[in-house]
C-alpha cells in the first residue's frame, strides 16, 4: 500500500501539475507594507486627535493644542517607525540565531532532529512506514533538512534583508499622515472650541473611511471595520477629554 | 530504499522517543503576553516622556504638561489596547475563515488539496514515491490533513479564544504604566523646566533597564537592546522638543 501509494503518485504528477496551475490560491492575506499602513494610520488618527480634544477640553488655546498635537505627531512616529525597525530587525536576528542553532543541531545530533520529523509528521497521524521515507530523503539533503525543521518545528520565515527599514519608514510615514487629519483645522480655526468641533467631524469622517478601507485589506466585514475604528478613536479622545477636564479641575 | 526507510524508522520509533525526551529543545520565544507587556511599556515610556519635555520646552505649565500627558496616556492606552484587541480579533477571525475556506477545498477539490500536500513536500527535494505516501495517509484522515494544509500551506496556527481579551488589557495596563513614569515628576515639581530635567533623568533610567530586560526576554543583546530603547526614547523627546520649538516661534 505504501509503494502503492509512492507509484500511484509518480503517475499522477503531471496531473497535479496541471491541478496546481488551474487552481489559484484564493487565501487572502495582507501585505507586510499594508500592515505597516495599517498601523501608522489608525494610530495617526486616533491618539492626536484624542490629544487635541482632550486639551480644548481643558480650554488650551488653538496654538497650544497644535503645538502638544505636532510635538506627539512627531515623539509618536519616531516611537513607532523606530519601534518597527528594532522589532523587525531583532526578528530577523531571532530567526539567523535559530537557524544556526537548528543548524548545529542537525550536524551535532542528527539522531535527534531525525527523531523531530518523525515526531512532527507522527501529530498528522502517519505512521513510520508512511513518514520513514521522508524522513530518510530529509537526511540525505541537509539543506531542505534545515529549512523543513525552520519552517515545521519552529514556524519561523526567512525575513527580508530591507524588511526592517522599510517597516520603519511605512509605520512612521503613516502616522504623521493620520496624525496630520485632526491637527489642521487648529491651523486655521484660532477658538480652540470651534477648531474642536471641525476637527471632531473630519477626524470621525477619516476614521469611517480608513476603517472601511483596512477591512477591505484585512478580509474583515469593511462596514464593521469602519464602525470599529471610528468608536475606538471616540473612545479615546472622550477618555482623553474626561482626564484633561479632570486634572484641570485639581 | 522507500520501504528499507520505513522498516528503518519503525525499528528506530523506541530509539526515537528516547532521543527526543531527553533531549531539551532550546529554541527560545517570548510569550505573547511579554511581547504585548514590551509593546506597551516601549511606547509608554517613549511617547507622553517626549510630548512632557516638548511642552516644557514650549514653557508650558507643569500643570499643563500633566494634562497633556495624562490626556495622552488616556489616549494611548485605549487606542493601543482596543487596537490590540481588534488585531487578535481579526486575526483569530481570519484563521476560522481559512479554515473553512481549507476545509470547503478539502471537500470539494480533494485532487487539487492532494497536490498542494505534494508541491509543498516537493519543495524540500521529496520525490513523490517519498511523499506518496504521506498524501495518501493524508488523504484518508480529513481532520489531520486540514490542520497540515493550515500549518504548512498557510503557516496559520490555531489562535486561542481569550487571547484577544488578554491582549488588549496587557498592551493598555502596560501603557499606563510606561507613562506614569516620566509624568510623575511634573506632579511634585511645579516649575516645569526642573520637572522635566527629573523627568529626564527617571526615564532615561527608566528606559536602559526596561531596554535591557526586554532583551533578555526577546533574547537580543540585554545592552545593545538597552542603548537601544534608550535612544529611541531619546531621540522622540527631542524631535517633540524641537517640534515645540518651532511651532512656538511660528
Amino acid at each position: 500500500m505504501v509503494l502503492g501509494g509512492g507509484k500511484q503518485f509518480v503517475q499522477d504528477e503531471e496531473k497535479q501539475q496541471l491541478l496546481l496551475e488551474e487552481h489559484t490560491e484564493k487565501h487572502f492575506t495582507a501585505g507586510e507594507v499594508v500592515r505597516d499602513v495599517i498601523i501608522g494610520v489608525s494610530d495617526g488618527l486616533t491618539v492626536p486627535f484624542a490629544l487635541a480634544a482632550g486639551l480644548s477640553g481643558a480650554n488650551a488655546s488653538s496654538a497650544l493644542v497644535l503645538t502638544a498635537g505636532l510635538a506627539e505627531v512627531a515623539a509618536g512616529a519616531i516611537s513607532m517607525g523606530l519601534g518597527g525597525y528594532l522589532a523587525a530587525k531583532s526578528e530577523a536576528d531571532h530567526y539567523h540565531r535559530e537557524l544556526q542553532r537548528e543548524q548545529d543541531e542537525i550536524d551535532t545530533v542528527p539522531d535527534v532532529e531525525a527523531a523531530e520529523i518523525a515526531d512532527i509528521l507522527s501529530q498528522y497521524g502517519l505512521a513510520p512506514q508512511e513518514y520513514g521515507p521522508v524522513v530518510t530523503s530529509l537526511r540525505n539533503n541537509p539543506k531542505a533538512w534545515l529549512e523543513f525543521m525552520m519552517k515545521f518545528e519552529l514556524g519561523l520565515e526567512k525575513p527580508e534583508p530591507r524588511r526592517a527599514l522599510v517597516s520603519a519608514a511605512t509605520i512612521a510615514l503613516s502616522y504623521v499622515a493620520g496624525g496630520l487629519v485632526p491637527l489642521l483645522p487648529y491651523v486655521f480655526v484660532p477658538e480652540a472650541g470651534r477648531a474642536m468641533a471641525v476637527s471632531v467631524a473630519v477626524t470621525l469622517a477619516a476614521l469611517l473611511f480608513f476603517g472601511f478601507v483596512k477591512g477591505r485589506f484585512t478580509g474583515d466585514r469593511p462596514f464593521l471595520s469602519a464602525v470599529q475604528t471610528t468608536i475606538v478613536g471616540a473612545l479615546a479622545s472622550a477618555a482623553a477629554y474626561a482626564m484633561a477636564r479632570a486634572v484641570q479641575s485639581i
